[in-house]
């Protein structure tokens, strides 16, 4: 318990264990583990003292944590153990509402610790969203979720990010028809997305964040040629958010965009639906890439990959993206304390 | 004019001269000079000899073709020669009426030499949109103005498709606003899309292509959450395909089709909109490949790049993309004769 100093520089994260028939559990014991998280932060880990003990023994390590039931920051990671799973009762890598419900309560007393000032972040090992939706059938997607949790109203302007070796992509609409799509794209769905990206760059510790915009329609509209939402709506939304101060350029030919960004061009990419840029980051290698939740008093970080029902148990989980969403998320709250101590 | 054999065998291809402002010239003159694209067909480039000797001098290259004012198929390439450009009318590396109209001609007679059964194929150097549409405001894409020269209507379903390393792309629907691209996806045009798929692939020599149809919707519509178009008009149409004996599957996902796709899984892709392919195609690097015209009486290739002004003159255009596009032609021409004469 002694040995380790700067405790309190550190950012305390509140690491909830995901699907347990999945890799999740692992993950959380290897993260344990790691060297450089825990100079890093300060890891609160919210789940079951069995459960992380299986992870243990998947990931071939000694436990080395402390075991609380109620949250106490220390120089050693610490298991809040909520004692509300047996191991035994859960069939590895298949969707069940029992691992529904673990996942969806561990993440739910990880929310509240930070929401009460216990943690500075909160991270979380992979879901599923199947066993997810068997535990409790409304639930639609982790934004939705952590607007509840927080007494947030549904329409609190949050937002996926998708990160991948320093690119990040956030969009304008997500899980609606491609029908909805042209429907929703307004000057204001575009400037809030561009001051979102912006304030979430700038707090991963980017001075001045180049954010390209991808256009909505083929070559962006070619000049009006193919639709008006290119030069009409999302066009002046970049003007304001320039006039704010935001380096946004674009619109840019949505089969362009990524290909410059991957020269280095952008830090961000802004795309208009769901798949501009799921189809681009997904193969660029995505699942080793990190989603980060913007828009939140604080920090929401998770690894981009799923819950890998195929390798559970094997010991071969590959931990990169696990670690690159903590690091992210001690990062992220590093800055975010900067910030309010020199306000 | 002698020494080579097998002439009759070999497809006679139809070679247009594209922008004379870009890097066609030079790539007509590296094809010319190319002895597989020698071996694998009688090649009759149109366009105009003293821009054809600005592509030798650029490539560094000797010239070595025989000219003609009619076509004459012939063991070394021939040029027709329409003398109706003196290249010192054209100023390198920019858009202007003059290079459109030169190129626009070019393909014009090079269509109809294959209309009339004198060539076999169709290829063409890069041409420069902006450039065509100085010359023919009316201009609007490649498979329109075939249309046009071929005396087919407006609505012939023709298509283009794109080639990279072995993995085709062909899309529903294309230079339409998003807003509208829901509303064109049919079952009929997607099972018409199907049809010319497996037709394209089976001319280049595969026996039973392998034809994933991407979703509409994020998620493929995530079992009609996010729209009712995967499963009410793709699936359906995937099925009816089936029954006609191609090798259909999906709707899959949009974000997770071409990274199996990547994976060797299938030989084609089948997209619903421009960009869902194009972003894909062009983080792959589509500008080493090819796109081919389907749907017409004889096969139309051309490189997947642009006349690239700003490498113009400088003998360092890579030829790559060009000569697979030639050598597709040739093998899919030849598959059509044999079919003909199996018939």
């Amino acid at each position: 318990m002694t040995g380790q100093s700067q405790t309190a520089d550190k950012p305390t994260i509140a690491l909830a264990i995901g699907d347990p028939a999945g890799i999740g559990v692992e993950l959380t014991a290897r993260l344990i583990a790691d060297p450089e998280i825990r100079a890093a932060a300060n890891l609160i880990v919210v789940g079951d003292r069995r459960v992380l003990a299986q992870g243990h023994r998947q990931a071939g390590l000694a436990p080395d944590f402390d075991i609380a039931t109620t949250p106490a920051p220390d120089p050693r990671p610490v298991l809040l153990d909520l004692g509300h799973l047996d191991p035994a009762a859960i069939k590895p890598g298949a969707a069940q509402p029992e691992g529904g419900a673990f996942a969806l309560r561990n993440y739910q007393v990880a929310l509240e610790l930070a929401r009460d000032g216990k943690a500075d972040a909160v991270c979380f090992t992979p879901f599923n969203k199947a066993a997810m939706r068997m535990a409790r059938p409304s639930y639609d997607d982790e934004i939705g979720f952590t607007c509840e949790i927080l007494g947030l109203p549904a329409n609190h302007p949050a937002r996926e990010f998708n990160i991948l070796e320093g690119l990040w992509n956030a969009r304008i609409t997500s899980h609606v028809p491609l029908s909805a799509v042209a429907g929703l794209i307004t000057q204001d769905a575009v400037l809030g997305g561009l001051r979102l990206t912006d304030r979430a760059l700038r707090e991963a510790g980017l001075a001045a964040p180049r954010i390209a915009v991808a256009g909505l329609n083929p070559h962006a509209g070619d000049g009006g040629c193919f639709g008006h939402e290119d030069d009409g709506i999302i066009a002046p939304a970049i003007v304001a958010g320039k006039r704010e101060g935001i380096d946004a350029t674009g619109p840019f030919p949505p089969d362009i965009v990524f290909v410059r960004a991957t020269k280095g061009e952008f830090d961000a990419v802004l795309t208009m639906y769901h798949d501009q840029g799921q189809i681009a980051m997904k193969l660029l290698g995505f699942e080793r890439g990190v989603t980060f939740m913007g828009g939140f008093p604080f920090p929401i970080c998770t690894p981009a990959h799923g819950s890998a029902y195929d390798i559970v148990g094997k010991g071969i989980a590959n931990p990169g993206a696990a670690r690159a969403a903590v690091l992210l998320a001690a990062r992220m709250a590093n800055q975010r304390k900067a910030r309010r101590a020199a306000a």
